[in-house]
C-alpha cells in the first residue's frame, strides 16, 4: 500500500476499516522540530516552499499540511491512502493523431509532475503558485487507462479482459459525455488549493496530447473535524464504508490488487477502479423519517450499527425478527443486499468522495457520491454487488447512477520509472 | 466582532490582517480534557453528538472540529470570523404571496437553526445527520436582505439608501439569474459536511415562504495546511487580502459596521455585503510568465511583498523607478489602483472564497473568486475602488464579473432575538 511520511495526522485512517498505513514519523510531535522547512527539506519534502517563509520563522507545518504520500511503491497512491478532504476526478481522451508515443510521453510528464507535487515541490516548467505556503497536504495523484486507450495506442493485445464494458444495470441513467475516457486521473488532498493546483498542472501537462473529457469535484470530512477517526459519512447522513476490506485481512492484497505473475503482466501491483457518479435524490430522502431511512439502509444512522444490534463493526444478524414478526433488517435493506457475506466476501475497497455541484435546473440538489471502488477484478468485485442492488435494493429509488467509468490502474512506479511504463515501453 | 470559543485553532486568524478574535479557551490544549463530549456538553456545545461516541471514548475533538463561533453578539458571525475552508452562498426570493409576516417567521426559523447548528447541535424538526460526529467546525451562518426584499414586505420606507443598485461597470457581464435576491445567506465552516448540512437545513426551513434564486459553493485553505496562518491565496496563485482593515485599527468599526444611532436604526451593528462572482480566465493568466503576472498585480507572488521591496505588509513605494526608468509598480498594477491610500483609506473588509465548478462548455475552468466584501457603506467602500479598477486595472483582462449582489446584513441578534427582528417587528 502507499506509504505516508512526516508528522502525525489526527484524521489519518478511518477507525474502521482500519487502513494500516505505516508512517515514518519524521517530525514526531508538532512543535518538536524547530524549523519545519529544514526538516521537510531534509526529507525531500516541502523544501521548495522554504523561500516564502522568513528565515526566522520556526512555525512547523501542522500534520494536515506536512503529511506526504509516497509516489513510488508497489501500488499507486490514492487507493489505500486515507481519504482526503478534497478530490478531483478527471478523464482525458487522446487527441486525434496521438498514439502510443504521445501517450508514453504524457505519462512521463504526468509522473514527473505527480512525484514533484506529492513531495510538496512546485511543478516543473512554470508553477502557478496556487499551492505556495502549503505542505504536501496528503496529495495523491493516481493514473488509469480506459478501454478505449488500448485502441488508440494500438495495444489491444495487451488490454485486460477486466476492462470489458460493465453490464447494463436497469437503474442506470448514464450520460456518455461524463462517462468513460482514454485516461483517468484521481487527485486527492487535504487542502483544496493544493488539489486545485495539482489539477491545473495535470491539465497543462496534457498539452496537445490529450483533451479533457469530463471532470468532477468531490469532498470528504476535514481532518480533525471529528473527535476520533471515523468511517466516512455521506450526504444522506449515513456512515459509508463499513465492512470495507482491511489491509490487515489475509486476503486483502489478492482481492484488491493484481498479483505478481497475474495477467496481464504489466498490471502486476495494479488495481481496477470503478467510478460512478451517483446522484442522491435528497429531496425525497430527507422526507423519510429517520426510522424509515434506517430500515432502507439496515443500519442506525447515528453510529452505523446494524439494526440487529451492536456497534458499527458488529456482524449483522440477518435472521433476527422483531416483536412485529418482521425481519429487523428488512429483506431489501441496502446493507443486507450489499453485505460481503451475501456476495462471496467483500472483494472491493470503496473509497468515495461526496459531490455537490449546486442546484440543478429542476431545483433539486445536484449532489451525491463520486463512488470509486478498487478491486483486482470488477467481475468479482463491483459487478455482482451492483447486480444485486440493481434488482432489489430499498435504497435504489433514492439514487441515480449518472456516469460510469472503468479504468486499469497500473502498479506503482519504481524509482526512475513512470506510471504505465511497463505497458507502453515493452 | 463575532466571538469563537473552545480549543485552540492553529489556522485561526490570518497573520495579516490580524483578525483579533477573542476566544474563551475552554479546552486549552487538545488532550488536556479527558472527555470532550462532556466538556463540550457543559459548554452548551456538541453535547448532542455524544451519543455517537462509545462511553469509553475519551478522544477530544481537535481544534478544527471543536471551534464554535458565537451566534449572538453585536455583529453577525461570518464577517470578522476567520475564513473557513468551505463556503456556501445562497439567495432566496420570497414566494408569491409571502410578505412581511412570512418573512418574519422565516427569519425566526432560520435564526433558531443557525443558533443550534453553530453550537454543534442538530437542527430542530428532523436533522439529516450529515454533521453527526463532527463538532461545530467554526460554522457561521449570516443573513442579509436585498433591495427587493423591502418591496416584497412593504417596508420600502425602512430600506437603507445603501441598498441602491450598484453603478454599472464597463467590464460587468452579469447574469441576472445569479444576481440579487430578496434574501441572502452566507454559510462557512471548516468541514464540508458541516457546511452542506447547514445549507440543507436552511433550504428546508425556507419551506413555502421562499425559493432558491441562486446558490454558489466556495472554498479556502484547510486549517493547518500552512505552517503559519497566512493571508489567503486565490486561484491565480496570488496572496489575496493584504491591506485589509484590522479590528485593531482605530477606525475599523466605523468603516465596516453601521454605528449605534446610524441610519436606518434597525441596521445598528450591521454591515453591507457586496457579493461578486468573479470568473478568473486562468487559461490566459497561466500563459503569462511569473514576472509578467507580478507586474500585473504589483506584488511578488511568493509572499505578496510589493515589487518596491519589503514583505507583505511593507507599504508600497508607488514612486519608485527601476533601472529601466519605468515605475517598479506599474501605473496600472492592480495593487496600486486598489491601494487604500489611493482610495481615501481602506473602507471595506474583503472576505472571499475561491470557487471551482468544473470545466465550462468552452473547455476553460469555471473557477475564480466568490468575492465578498463588508463595509458600513458600499458607496464609500466597494464602489470607488471598483470604479477605478474598472477603468485601468491591468488585471481586468483576466477577470469577468459574472454575478453581483448587495445585501443589508443587520447587527447580531441579542439572546432571545432573531436576526432582522428590529426591522420586521417594530
Amino acid at each position: 500500500m502507499s506509504e505516508t511520511k512526516n508528522s502525525e495526522r489526527p484524521q489519518a485512517a478511518p477507525a474502521e476499516p482500519a487502513l494500516d498505513i505505516s508512517r515514518r514519523k519524521l517530525l514526531g510531535t508538532v512543535g518538536a522540530v524547530g524549523a519545519a522547512g529544514l526538516a521537510l527539506g531534509a526529507a525531500g519534502g516541502a523544501g521548495a516552499y522554504a523561500a516564502v517563509q522568513p528565515p526566522d520563522d520556526t512555525t512547523p507545518l501542522t500534520s494536515v499540511g506536512a503529511t506526504e504520500v509516497m509516489f513510488h511503491g508497489k501500488h499507486q497512491a490514492g487507493i489505500t491512502t486515507p481519504l482526503q478532504s478534497t478530490g478531483h476526478l478527471i478523464a482525458f481522451d487522446l487527441a486525434p493523431g496521438a498514439g502510443r508515443k504521445e501517450a508514453a510521453a504524457l505519462m512521463r510528464r504526468w509522473s514527473a509532475t505527480a512525484e514533484s507535487l506529492m513531495a510538496g515541490k512546485p511543478a516543473g516548467g512554470g508553477d502557478t503558485g496556487v499551492a505556495l505556503d502549503a505542505g504536501p497536504s496528503s496529495l495523491s495523484i493516481t493514473f488509469g487507462f480506459g478501454h478505449s486507450f488500448f485502441d488508440r495506442t494500438r495495444l489491444t493485445d495487451r488490454r485486460p479482459g477486466q476492462l470489458d464494458p460493465l453490464p447494463d444495470f436497469s437503474s442506470d441513467q448514464l450520460d456518455p459525455r461524463r462517462s468513460g475516457g482514454d485516461l483517468w486521473v484521481q487527485i486527492g488532498a487535504d487542502d483544496a488549493l493544493v488539489a486545485f493546483h495539482a489539477l491545473r498542472a495535470i491539465q497543462r501537462d496534457a498539452g496537445a496530447a490529450a483533451g479533457v473529457r469530463w471532470q468532477m469535484n468531490g469532498f470528504n470530512r476535514t481532518p480533525g473535524a471529528t473527535g476520533k477517526p471515523m468511517t466516512a459519512r455521506n450526504l444522506m447522513g449515513q456512515i459509508d464504508g463499513t465492512g470495507n476490506p482491511k489491509p490487515s485481512d489475509a486476503d486483502f492484497e489478492q482481492r484488491i490488487f493484481v498479483p505478481d505473475g497475474g495477467q496481464p503482466d504489466w498490471m502486476a501491483g495494479g488495481s481496477y477502479a470503478v467510478v460512478r457518479r451517483i446522484r442522491m435524490l435528497l429531496d425525497s430522502w430527507e422526507k423519510l423519517a429517520q426510522p424509515e431511512q434506517e430500515k432502507v439502509i439496515g443500519r442506525k444512522k447515528s453510529n452505523g450499527a446494524p439494526l440487529s444490534g451492536g456497534d458499527e463493526n458488529t456482524e449483522m444478524r440477518l435472521d433476527q425478527f422483531g416483536p412485529d414478526g418482521k425481519l429487523v433488517i428488512p429483506q431489501n435493506a441496502h446493507a443486507r443486499i450489499a453485505a460481503p457475506e451475501q456476495n462471496g466476501g467483500a472483494a472491493m475497497l470503496r473509497r468515495a468522495f461526496s459531490f455537490h455541484d449546486g442546484i440543478a435546473a429542476d431545483g433539486s440538489p445536484d449532489a451525491g457520491l463520486l463512488f470509486v471502488c478498487w478491486q483486482a477484478d470488477p467481475i468479482r468485485g463491483f459487478v455482482p454487488v451492483q447486480r444485486k442492488l440493481d434488482r432489489g435494493d430499498a435504497l435504489s429509488p433514492f439514487l441515480r447512477h449518472e456516469a460510469s467509468g472503468l479504468f486499469a490502474v497500473p502498479g506503482g512506479p519504481r524509482a526512475g520509472e513512470y506510471v504505465g511504463q511497463r505497458l507502453l515501453e515493452s
